[in-house]
């Protein structure tokens, strides 16, 4: 049996969401996330950003959020600026143009798109011939293991209401951002400059579920309805809200994307070690050394991992994900592979 | 505390299903329901259909699958045909046109659409101003609790392959039909009446979940893209495969919707025993009696339900919902209510 | 050659229309609507509406300018109200679905809908697992020809506001109807009841084309980011422009309508004459009167017309259409038609 | 009054056009382009194309041809791939988004792509996360008045084979492409390459209208239940089928382009003689030159046109369009223009 560094949705929930899972079992609750651990999971999330007058939706995915959001919040000429990198342009088969919608895409940097660019989407598009840019999504930590930092978000979050555009946060991974070395965001700031994101569940100890968090007023009416139409409000919403009520009780959330993000920073530091390098810098739980192809291949039959892309003849790009579940004796077998070593 | 006969989603998920996720829970496990879980659970359900050439699917919830199949399997100009009662027509806000796909509905009986409706939609339909009914929507259990018969089905089957129609049967309440009194299917002709189904999970035991079963082999290609695009593809979806793998077990699902009818037939025995008569025949875990209002009023005071509808000046038509977890001494309470019994 | 009453839109445009499309033919333009003559036809219709902060566009088609319209105005999870013998619901193919909008249809009478129908759908749809009905789409004429009195419409209107409701009319034949014997409402008052309608040009001595008319000024903005998107502006809006100039010069588009009205008028008076009775009162453009199916078979070797539907056994109802350019020897063939005389 | 050569849609249509909009007019003709003008146009289009088995439609605009055609053509999960100067890509409001597809696009060059970019898109997507791109968008000629050569289009014509991709060519101008000095195709060899094309009427001398032709047999079913879907069946079809029937009588579509395309020449020579150099190779009707700030200055008080782009901090882009309307008096006068003159 091979360890797997593939991704951070391998295992399933955290102890304590099973936990409460079985002792709230046989309680009979209201549907639809009306529950009262849906409610108090709301609360808790509301108190954590420091901001009560937040909507918070549960669903059950992430491009299920991201699909829900954009097609609420946009009409129908108004588009998305992204990164090339985004999550919704390259790895969600279209689900943002099936509800309508262009994306405008830029070459961002390290995952991460500019003001610059956001200005130069909105000045591009003048008159009636083009679509509207009205959003910018943006994922922390990004698709490349990048975070953003407060200045940047800051700076984006300017440009954003400077030209009247809506800012959303893919937060697949905000757990990992947040708990990032690199980061110098609260997690209340994200209030401050987000109109809506999510809180990734599924990739950070919950067994499925997202929390959609709404800031601005303009979007947050009639959500529950484009939920519904979207088949994005199950019927037993106590499971998506008994474990995010487990999750922001104590410092759990935080506390898994801690470690999820520790056990990454081990196998970095020990390939950096080692002499390795990486593609983009290793800060997250999503980490991408380049290694000679000999060796990859010898890893590839005691460990699962991607290899993300070339990196030249002979060395490639390999993806490492750790999650809140990875065991320290597995980043310790990696980095005591012989291969590697001998390096 | 009430006890409730709201709905059957008011508690959580089957014990085994609980000892499932708990015993798997820190096993590495492919992503995207490709995991060893849902790939045991597609073999069991196939098995129990007889039918190894379907192709089965597992999502979140039965809006989910429903707007998935229909988006999946039409033509932009293409719609579907249903009775006016249908869940798609009144109570998923949508989300069949959202998709892009008219609903032409007719009156039906009992929850039941006819063969002579589905000809005359089909007569009706005849030129490139008109959309092209395509596909043929009923549910099994109906909305109003009542059953397709094998007779009913065939009719039904045999008007839709001599009109080029494709039928799919919404099988949210599934379990409760196979299980009723009054079926006369066995849960292997479905495969042989439709081209497309889904076994409901969410209402019969699990936590969450509902199984598409593909039949016709026209509409197999391509369906994970759809899934994706639609936002219906969890990352975790061993959650949805470990949990219809242990209602394929034994008899479990089968056990369960038994239990939901058992205790829903009693009650109706019950009332009927009390002179009360029905809206619609009491044949599944849904039951529609008429009920004076004042006693109505009473009852309320100590157990949750849905008032249906006005019956007449002083009667109304209550929905009586029983479950896998519905207690038999709930159940007893009901029947031995003091309004009623003076009656 | 046999004469044809199939419809109105048999011949092309009036001589005036041509002459000006001659006569401006070779002067160069701005295009996208925004020529001399089009600025110039909005102007002049503001003025007979008496409305000089309505928006005015020009589109080449009716089902165009209702899908353009409907899908402008409307949220995703928002609505259609209208009858069930409307075009949208029944002869445009389910354009209004393809742009991700239900139609809740009703009865009606006479083509028309009920201020009480309305109110059913508003009190019918009630929470989130439904959608909001927000537009209430009627036609005048209506598809059986009949027309909304001033009260008729009023009572709608009032209904409307009531309830957060857009009213729109579909005016493919809105000439008909204001020159309807039967019509009480002077043009302007349109502006009063309705948030938005369009005047049809096409089934009224247009070669093409239809005036939309936006009245509330929430519907306004963006207008013709969503004519761009769905193929609505085109290129030469010189060609709509210029006819709606010619149509709204003097007094042209109400006399053709009642050249149409006169002539259909004439054929229904003589039918009544020699004692036939109509399907529904004949008071505009298109009338429906009730033949014996032997004299309708003869009629129709030197007629075109289209048999609307079966009336009893020996019976059926014919619809007769008359045009801007239908010859009155043409209508008094058809009346002197030997067959129908002996009758 | 200024000159303009901002288009080719600034003048009405050609007179032989005009004439036999009159010489039909008060014909009483089949509605919906099944008038016998519209059948003789299609067979003139088929003919000169020698492709008996291609259909042939018409309808209102480019935006409108290219929203059909792509969203009849694929399915929910599939893609376009198209150079980033496409004009569905940049000058359409979402339009092809709307109808629910992405746009993959890549960088080409002089607004042509590539069969290496084609391939690259085709292996870039790969599993159920991605889109499936499934059909290639070129123009012809392009947005930036290039031209493909034969060999060009045979192999981006392989590639599409090869990989199981249609390929679209939107013909807004391809009379210029095919009268292009560059050009090496035969009219008929557009459907040896394409799968579905259209031929652009609007800006080559009709006052409205295209002509879509679909060879492969596979996208030819129920195309027009998508035309009325979309708006696109205009109820005075012979409108287009007139204006067809006329361009196609002998050579007159291909006349008009001639005439475009060498007022244009004369342009382009004029400038080159004078020192002028081009952004792209001017070669159809529309062309780019590069010209200093102060000249444009100058112009633009007698002339119109578009300032494309700037080329450096003293001289900008023009875009300079003829038209088969344009005056030889008036290319004279731009070149004798005393400013252009003196550099």
């Amino acid at each position: 049996m091979k360890y797997s560094f593939l991704n951070d949705y391998s295992e399933g929930g955290h102890q304590n969401i099973l936990d409460a899972l079985l002792s709230s079992n046989l309680e009979q609750l209201e549907g639809y996330g009306e529950d009262k651990y849906s409610l108090s999971a709301a609360e808790k999330i509301k108190k954590k950003l420091n901001c009560p007058e937040a909507d918070i939706h549960f669903v059950t995915g992430g491009t299920q959020a991201n699909l829900l959001c954009i097609s609420s919040f946009l009409k129908p000429y108004e588009s998305v600026i992204a990164a090339q990198t985004a999550h919704i342009e390259v790895h969600e088969a279209g689900a943002i143009e099936f509800t309508g919608h262009k994306i405008n895409t830029y070459l961002g940097e390290n995952g991460k798109i500019s003001p610059e660019e956001i200005q130069y989407a909105v000045d591009f598009h003048y008159d009636e011939h083009m679509v509207v840019p009205r959003l910018v999504f943006i994922s922390n930590s990004t698709e490349l293991g990048t975070v953003y930092t407060k200045n940047e978000l800051e700076n984006i979050s300017k440009i954003c209401k400077k030209n009247n555009l809506y800012l959303y946060i893919d937060g697949a991974r905000l757990g990992a951002a947040m708990l990032s070395k690199n980061n110098d965001l609260k997690f209340e700031d994200l209030c401050k400059y987000a109109d809506a994101f999510y809180i990734g569940g599924t990739k950070n100890g919950a067994l499925i579920g997202e929390a959609i968090v709404i800031i601005n007023p303009e979007l947050k009416s009639y959500f529950r309805y484009n939920m519904k139409q979207k088949g994005a409000l199950p019927a037993k919403g106590r499971l998506l809200g008994i474990q995010f009520d487990v999750l922001f009780s104590d410092n759990l959330f935080f506390d898994l994307a801690n470690h999820a993000n520790k056990m990454a920073q081990k196998l970095a530091n020990g390939l950096k070690a080692k002499g390795y390098s990486f593609f983009a810098e290793p800060i997250t739980n999503q980490i991408f050394p380049i290694l000679p192809n000999e060796i990859i291949q010898k890893l590839s039959k005691h460990f699962e991992f991607y290899v993300w892309s070339k990196f030249d003849e002979n060395n490639s790009v390999l993806r490492l994900v750790c999650s809140w579940a990875t065991k320290e004796e597995a980043v310790d077998a990696f980095l005591n592979f012989e291969a590697l070593t001998k390096h």
